[in-house]
């Protein structure tokens, strides 16, 4: 059992069903999403004038960095699995969903390319980022040009429903907005509390989520409320998956996740973990607050050049801090509350069944 | 006369109707556009998060630098005053066209700010540029969510008028980007045919004229084919501005544009009057190619360093060469071909009239 899983599921916990056998389920899930969703999504960037269209399909892993075929990791595709399932919640057949799903991807790696070059990160999913490799024009143009796709792919069906569905996806884009503002903000603050933190982390991962999880109903004919509560069991699920990415973030198996060891640690990033611990009275939070204070007078280039040990330091003070176990235990109370939320409505029992499924699925995943 | 009047007008033509007298009912209409969609747009601003607000308030020239309210050259408001003009052309009233005006202006808005970033430009409207005050990840970052507002302030109407309206501003939008892309591409290409140009100006600025110029007609319920004619009135009405700006930036008056001296001649600028006068045979169009090459090698701060005589012989020769004279005539095809859109479709007299003097506004502008 890795450091992670041994944090997150307790023996006879509900997630623990999510074993090897079970998460048959979910796997076929996920990849009935990327079926019916992946050749849409290339046809909608297809629309993309050169060189957009090459740069986009660059970005999305389709061609390496010569233009050839290649067949990056397309990462988890939780989202479209669960705008998918989303329109089966409301009566409706998988493929009602398929544009809900291709838009909200749409805007997902739109925000990802901009995150990106504000960031100045050089590396996502093993590959040199799209403003690293085209310059950062290319990548304020091109998530912009699929933002516009995503509104385009929707409200072209016509329909009230695709009217109501692309409502919702742009207040969630500007919750996504909102999110990525806050991160930067706290980047430049010597404090951030863990409140702090969830609301950021609701707004970049939790508002995206809820749609992935509602905009399949809402195009497939759902009224309000129905919606609502799917938006709940997403935006709680966005957190539970959050929280886990959290934890990844500091303990997880770079072989696995693809990451450096102690890779949020060395972006300094105020992730959950590190708020949670500074949060606890104790001599370990006031050790991690006194060694945080003086790494943040360091410059990137001086931190970078730290050894695995102070990596290791810090993150066995936010352990014996108390930082890990809250998020652990912050996990799973957003993954009840996401399944809770599915209580309120009436659904079909093997999509209750399935929504609950992915739900365990987040929590467990090494990567 | 100045010498851009002078090139635009000749007398006894339709345009010069526009005289200081007649121009009035435009000016009623300009102020129109404005007084009814600049609190609206206004409050749309402030729905943003802390610190957006700000450097979009910025942006739109309502506060200063140090935060204190400003009243910066708001522009000429000519997309406001077709939107609401638009929605008297489908028999509404000119409210109706406001939450069209604002998303036009919005998209226009969030266009800027990374066109601003993008293009490296440091000044918009005799201000800093929000990139150069505020840093790149906020001009980023407020250009997102203004455009994301846009979609937000016509969708919560509800209706399916609104759907359509907003599918055909996600359309402009999506060909706003293309033309931004084509202008970048071209700035690193020798050559650029005046066809390529008009492509990339009818993408960059017709769109979004025509989307202004539709929208609420839309909005108030018109059909696709009275909103397709607005469309086209509104798309030529774009290519005629932007051959006026093209004249301007290279003849225009700096005491009225608040450009400098050749402007668009010091940027290198590949605009109509360069690409004409490069398309045309004779010895003026072959010295300004050999010149235009030499330049080329040149690094921007060595070609700024040139004295006013040296962008003053290139001015002279594009003219020589007929650059100069050709798009005063596109000019004024676009403003023809505008007006007589119209013509397809049943237009109530004042509305047409004023359609009609809005587009002989444009061509006259001394700014």
């Amino acid at each position: 059992m890795t450091p992670a899983k041994q944090h997150l599921v307790d023996e006879g916990d509900a997630t623990t069903t999510g074993g090897p056998a079970d998460t048959k389920g979910v796997v076929a899930l996920l990849e009935r999403g990327r079926t019916l969703a992946t050749p849409v999504l290339r046809a909608a960037v297809d629309r993309l004038a050169p060189p957009m269209d090459t740069v986009a399909a660059y970005h999305f892993g389709w061609i390496d960095m010569e233009g050839r075929p290649s067949a990056a990791d397309g990462g988890k595709a939780v989202r479209p699995a669960l705008a998918l399932l989303s329109a089966e919640a409301a009566g409706a057949l998988p493929e009602t969903g398929v544009p809900g799903a291709v838009a909200v991807e749409l805007v997902h790696n739109f925000s990802l390319l901009h995150d990106d070059l504000m960031d100045g990160d050089e590396q996502r999913r093993h590959r040199d980022t799209v403003w690293k490799v085209h310059g950062p024009a290319q990548a304020i143009l091109v998530g912009d040009a699929l933002f516009a796709l995503a509104g385009e792919i929707l409200l072209e069906l016509g329909t009230a429903e695709a009217g109501r569905a692309t409502r919702r996806l742009t207040l969630a884009t500007r919750r996504l907005i909102d999110g990525q503002a806050q991160d930067i903000s706290y980047e430049h603050r010597d404090q951030v509390t863990v409140e702090e933190c969830l609301e950021m982390e609701g707004n970049k991962t939790g508002a995206l989520l809820a749609c992935a999880a509602s905009i399949g109903a809402v195009l497939g004919g759902a009224d309000d409320r129905t919606a609502d509560a799917l938006e709940s069991y997403g935006y709680h699920l966005g957190l539970a998956f959050q929280a886990v990415d959290d934890l990844l973030g500091i303990w997880g198996d770079p072989g696995a996740t693809g990451k450096q060891t102690w890779s949020d640690l060395r972006q300094r990033k105020k992730s959950l973990p590190v708020t949670a611990a500074l949060g606890f009275e104790g001599e370990a939070a006031k050790r991690l607050a006194e060694l945080m204070a003086a790494d943040a007078k360091k410059s990137q280039a001086e931190f970078e050049d730290f050894d695995e040990a102070e990596f290791a330091e810090r993150a066995a003070l936010i352990e014996q801090a108390g930082g890990r176990e809250w998020t652990s235990q912050e996990a799973q109370r957003q993954h009840t509350t996401a399944v809770a939320a599915l209580d309120s409505i009436d659904l079909p029992g093997r999509v209750r069944e399935q929504f609950a499924a992915l739900a365990d699925f987040v929590v467990v995943r090494q990567r």
